[in-house]
């Protein structure tokens, strides 16, 4: 890597803010978990930062966004790096700002709470647990190490979108405080529309210095998983589960035979090589209602249920929420490193048939998992299914095949905001870029409207950002 | 009216436990708000019950029902009798079991209560609230008076219904101890698919000596009202509102022009006569959120909102929840007594389309009134629109359109389960009743399937009890 930046003066012009250039753990703080998809680690493999600074305050970041812009130098920020997309990822080199020590909850209050981002979302639920019995509404399956800002930026929803949504949807944040990238840069408050701005933009139009989002109800939370024998019998179960308004749930998932017993090794006891598995997190109070209502489904069977089990069966068992979601897909590449996923949504109100077809369609190659949430008010899934990867080509092939299907994909297999969402230009985040950002110093890369405006994201092609190429080692 | 039973004798068994026949008293507490209805009205003004029993606690109710069932003496059981069907009328006179003394909360936990029958809503919020800030997930608008057994017994859904469906849901009712009416009366402990055979049953099968129910979180809930100038922007705001999963609502209503104008005289200064209304409750945190949605519907005018308030503006004024549900056709009833109801519902997925065709249809006769709830997993409505009554014939005949244009209606001018409901039999509570009620003494006439088991529901007629008709008193 080149002297690209003056990271001296930089150095000297933060003197009172924690920074770290030892190669080793620049490196190490350089990488988010971007090396679940195979194209992605190709690409990324090499991607690292100059020098990690790590302000613990508002004031710090400031100050570290005020020397950066003085000096031309990109920030990426990152939070504890759990994301998947390659969202911390340096890729012009420069500063990895690490907020994982800007990490405190400062209030905590009737349905809501104020953070700043670098918390973790264990740890602010211990907190709002241990205050008055509430917990944060929607966390990844990284709950134990991932951030709250970082879940803004790159997240989109996760273990309780059964009951609340996306964190896109209204509501499920009610303020972020946000610095700009420029000479004096400045605070500006966010709620309603604008939160529009900053949420799910990889920190690329501003950084969040501070939360403010509702809470729930923190119940005994009981992990059941119930076995089906056909796939589309669990689906549908899952489906209808999850319509039933009453019951309070906080996940939902589906993964077909044999991806439990061949992955949830832990869970390996419980769960019989043939059994299609529908994973819930129900409230302790709301289990037997559950239970009578599963009975109602002809072929369902209890495997599991967390609070039956003897303390020697419990013992070394993850919770559910840790076989869901993209945990998933980390237990599969432990057993099985030529696996790699998808992000899938099956729109109401065909998505079981949707399911049905699209497996059938590709056998042993996509092993269905299944996660059902609440989406623009109706209960539909998404899917991360397991696929065989042999190569880019066939991965291409397969997301094609989906959307040809009904099947639209959220691509994990690249690092722009556009070509993993929408696969267009947000304008309200472009518009606030070229306010709060106006040299391009945040995050480069990673929104196509701004590094190449004209760009066709109907070319059928990968965006390769130019400074990544110029890195010259993988690319 | 005859001594038809032998009271006297009852009250030499009932000793222990407090007894009223004081014939005004009697009279009182022998009706409840059937008188909404006009149909009920001329059926039912003149039921009266023998004798009140008050029991306050379980070995009192078991009691009195041991007595009842050795003396042959019916026994309807109620609450705070604020029902609408006639349902706590006691058809063949004998006991009304007045179960609002049994009352206490007897338990909070995390996410659940446990109280007995009589307990009003109001009083077990009080309690909750205090105690961990919880609250009941779904109330009558008549929470000040209504009892939580009277609720279950005789109720749906009703505020809450927007975020946790209805009573008849999985997981609204966690358990439910029940006497049965024997010689030796038994304690029965339902749960899961037991709850069916006694929620909604009038008290016709069992009587309910103990509830278990779950809480929801207690928020700071703000009252907002928007105006629309069109009827159909309206329903769709609402509509679109209500499936914004993220947003904390506790109640959504809309309620067509003029009638907040002209029937909610408390809230008249902020209700121009041409604006169609929106009742939202909204926690407090998510208000900012919802009028960000709310703007980007075109025409719609924040009419109030409780939290900007001065304590002058703020005085007298009642909750909205207390202008939505019945209490709209109350309001109306007292400034326009020839006012009466319907209870329709508008099924998913055309429940705007739906409004707007029928209310084209009726014009002036029939005001909208919409609560939207979650049903079956999906956001629809339901309707209590307000009707200008002419005679029971039109009455019919606007219920009879309503049906043909696909929208079926829960009848309030019936006093039985099935022509209230379903209009068939409801297999479950008749087993249960046989099984806990041999001699039929609970509730007598309100279950048609019990009373004529060869009842034909498609003959076009209202069922009439043959007790009533006995009575001799304008039946």
């Amino acid at each position: 890597m080149t002297a690209r930046y003056d990271i001296d003066a930089l150095k000297r012009r933060l003197s009172g803010i924690r920074t770290e250039d030892n190669p080793a753990l620049v490196k190490q703080k350089s990488r988010d978990f971007f090396w679940y998809s195979p194209t992605l680690k190709r690409q990324l493999d090499h991607v690292v930062a100059d020098i990690i600074v790590s302000p613990v305050s508002e004031a710090q970041v400031l100050e570290t966004l005020s020397a950066a812009h003085a000096l031309g130098i990109p920030v990426t920020p990152r939070g504890t790096g759990t994301g998947n997309y390659g969202q911390a990822m340096p890729l012009s080199g420069g500063i990895v700002l690490d907020l994982a020590g800007f990490n405190k909850v400062t209030s905590i209050e009737a349905g809501r709470y104020v953070a700043e981002p670098g918390a973790v979302l264990a740890k602010i639920d211990q907190e709002t647990r241990a205050h008055s019995r509430q917990e944060i509404r929607l966390h990844p399956s990284t709950y134990h190490t991932a951030s709250i800002g970082g879940f803004i930026a790159g997240g989109s929803g996760g273990v309780g979108s059964i009951k609340w949504g996306g964190l896109r949807d209204w509501g499920n944040i009610i303020s972020l405080r946000v610095a700009t990238m420029e000479g004096t840069p400045r605070i500006l408050e966010l709620q309603g529309e604008d939160l529009h701005k900053v949420a799910h933009a990889y920190g690329t139009n501003g950084i969040i210095t501070q939360v403010e989002m509702p809470l729930g109800p923190a119940y005994a939370w009981v992990d059941v998983i119930l076995g089906f024998g056909e796939l589309r019998a669990a689906a549908e179960f899952a489906n209808a589960l999850g319509e039933q308004d009453g019951l309070a749930l906080k996940n939902l998932a589906v993964v077909a035979a044999p991806a439990p017993h061949d992955y949830f090794l832990r869970h390996r006891k419980f769960l019989p090589r043939d059994s299609h598995c529908v994973m819930v997190m129900v409230a302790d109070f709301a289990v037997e209602s559950m239970l009578a209502f599963a009975r109602r489904f002809g072929g369902s069977q209890v495997l599991m249920r967390s609070d039956t089990l003897t303390a020697e069966e419990a013992k070394g068992l993850p919770p559910t929420f840790e076989l869901g979601w993209n945990h998933t897909t980390l237990r599969a590449l432990r057993v099985d490193p030529s696996i790699t996923y998808l992000q899938v949504l099956y729109p109401f109100p065909n998505q079981v048939d949707l399911v049905d077809k699209i497996h059938a369609r590709f056998g042993d190659e996509v092993t269905c998992h299944l996660e059902f949430v609440r989406f623009d008010g109706k209960i539909t899934c998404f899917g991360l299914p397991l696929v065989r990867f042999t190569s880019e080509e066939r991965l291409e092939e397969i997301m094609a095949i989906h959307e040809e299907m009904g099947a639209p994909i959220f691509n994990p297999h690249r690092y722009t905001l556009e070509e993993g969402g929408m696969k267009q230009t947000d304008e309200v985040q472009l518009a606030f870029k070229r306010e709060a950002d106006p040299q391009g110093l945040l995050n480069p890369g990673k929104m196509i409207a701004w590094e190449d405006p004209d760009y066709d994201y109907r070319s059928g092609k990968t965006f390769l950002f130019k400074a990544l190429g110029e890195a010259g080692v993988g690319a």
